[in-house]
């Protein structure tokens, strides 16, 4: 038996956030003193860096769990089945649906139990969990189907990455910039066809401070409530962080896969930074004494930010439905997912298409 | 191989609110419109209904992530295992951290990596994530792990139960009483000892109104900030509904497992509601036509109240402590564990001690 991801769908809200659109927003350091920069140069320094010029934002009116269920019904449309005959939805998420213009996260019930209802699927026994896992929320969510497929509990999964993150960043903070709204969603099936999941890796690093890497802080305006807090990065660390454990963790997966780096068609890593991106491709290829081949790493960062859980099924999607221009998939192609974020927490997954 | 709970802890925080201290209370109809009665009256009647005298607040220090952790150095002490040995960190809760005074859920990072950080683990292969699945997360989590341990992706996990609902209760709802803070954990392992996990059951009913029997809500108080939103339940829903699916649900369980009803010692319940719990056992006994035998169902709700996710290993760990009178649990009883809460989920294990 192979399990092996049968259906994909995203959901791309359609405002636009340009970066220009950041050019009234009054940036601080983290002390709250301002920048020497003119906000044009704080700009075209962060889309440098990043990659990204435009992002996307969701209608006040949607919460993360719309847009979970926007694309579900795409995945479930994709892979052509019966959405009663699904045994688990599992969404992953890391704020639950935040109301705009609010800051609490709500998750009462589940978003997954929001997602089923939306879907209308009458059948109690399809289970709708959450899982929380920082970014690299949808890949594990992969591996928990993948366990719950081997361990004989379920035969069909849908499992979604969705997040408004635009609606907890602080303003007054240039990573603000780096957030998005978006959701992806794929079907995980038992298969009689080749191919499929070939190996995977999972990992949290919490032994020295990387479990505060990631977190949630006042704003950097001194004048505002102490008490509500905005995602924050430290953005350094992670760098150097994911540069340094995210290749092991891929060619752990790899290796274990059977299959050499040679045979690697594409790498769908989660859209963080376009450089940091870049660094990671080009250090788990030295790692095999190689530079990284060219159109090896589709990428959609750049108009469409950084939306945490959905990143990689949304290019998965896109990718298949060729709208990233070069990037193409094809049956038999070996592909490696991986991704990085709060926790710390690392995963990859070797895949035949 | 066998799937065993090898250790178990609970944190009990040691501030004690009492029934009286809500005689200053001003309780409101969901209109806002005041009581007819006196709130002796009011909590003589929730006294009568939940069972509950008094129950326990978290320290203002503390968060959930802190309660987690505490239960989970017991567990493994419990257990009598080397914490570097795990596999994975389950965390289930409803609302993250939420620092005393304020609204906002913080699960950046998760809380599950918050406590493998307190405990010190330093390997990265032990895997933390959270599971929102409402009052039964701890369960399910349990039949998480059963999937990971079954699927050869893990010999031990950490499954945790935690929460602070004293901090997102309406002031102004009578059922503000009912909720608690608590943290439960448990070790569960692969096995060669004889018992463990025989059967479970899971399900998530979303298909009518279920969905929102338990959700987040402003307070009945109309002058308060009607963005600032508290738990809230439809009681009698509720009540109808657990009474009538629980006790199938647990049926389905115990008869998938090859044992009768007569060799069933102990029933485990999430601790709801006094009344509640009781009407489910009787149901459940009665679809075998039988009455419940005395002693078959261990409460500490009465003193502690409903902790959500925290409630059943911290039972557990109480009975297994000869901290409940006229209950205890001996090698090779048949017990069973039972669930229902928001999403509406249900869930159920059949274990052999």
């Amino acid at each position: 038996m192979n399990i092996k991801i049968s259906g994909v769908g995203s959901f791309i809200p359609t405002t636009i956030q340009l970066n220009q659109e950041f050019n009234n927003h009054e940036f601080l350091n983290n002390d709250g003193t301002k920048f020497d920069q003119e906000n044009e140069v704080i700009i075209e320094k962060f889309k440098a860096i990043t990659g990204i010029y435009e992002r996307r934002y969701a209608k006040p009116y949607h919460h993360t769990s719309d847009l979970a269920y926007f694309a579900a019904e795409k995945a479930i449309d994709n892979a052509q089945i019966d959405p009663e005959t699904l045994d688990y939805i599992i969404v992953a998420h890391n704020f639950g649906d935040v109301k705009s213009g609010t800051v609490q996260t709500d998750m009462v019930p589940s978003i997954a139990a929001r997602v089923k209802h939306s879907l209308g699927i009458q059948n109690p026994k399809c289970v709708a969990y959450d899982l929380i896992f920082g970014c690299p929320g949808w890949l594990e969510g992969v591996i928990q189907a993948q366990a719950f497929i081997k361990a004989g509990m379920a035969k069909k999964c849908l499992v979604i990455g969705a997040e408004t993150l635009s609606r907890v960043v602080d303003k007054h903070d240039r990573d603000s910039m780096i957030f998005s709204d978006g959701a992806g969603a794929t079907i995980i099936e038992a298969s009689s066809d080749e191919g499929g999941i070939l190996s995977h890796e999972s990992a949290t690093y919490s032994s020295n401070n990387e479990t505060y890497y990631l977190n949630l802080a006042a704003s950097f305006n001194q004048d505002s409530c102490r008490d509500t807090r905005y995602i924050k990065m430290n953005g350094r660390k992670i760098y150097e962080f994911a540069c340094l454990k995210v290749p092991h963790a891929m060619k752990e997966c790899l290796d274990k896969s059977g299959y050499g780096i040679d045979d690697v068609k594409k790498i769908f890593i989660h859209q963080a930074n376009e450089k940091m991106d870049e660094a990671i491709i080009k250090r788990f290829y030295k790692l095999y004494k190689q530079l990284p081949p060219e159109n090896i790493m589709p990428m959609c960062i750049q108009k469409l930010g950084n939306s945490s859980v959905a990143t990689i099924p949304t290019l998965l999607d896109m990718v298949k439905q060729g709208k990233i221009e070069n990037h193409d998939i094809n049956k038999g192609d070996i592909v490696i997912f991986a991704s990085v974020g709060a926790g710390m927490n690392i995963n990859a997954i070797t895949y035949k298409v």
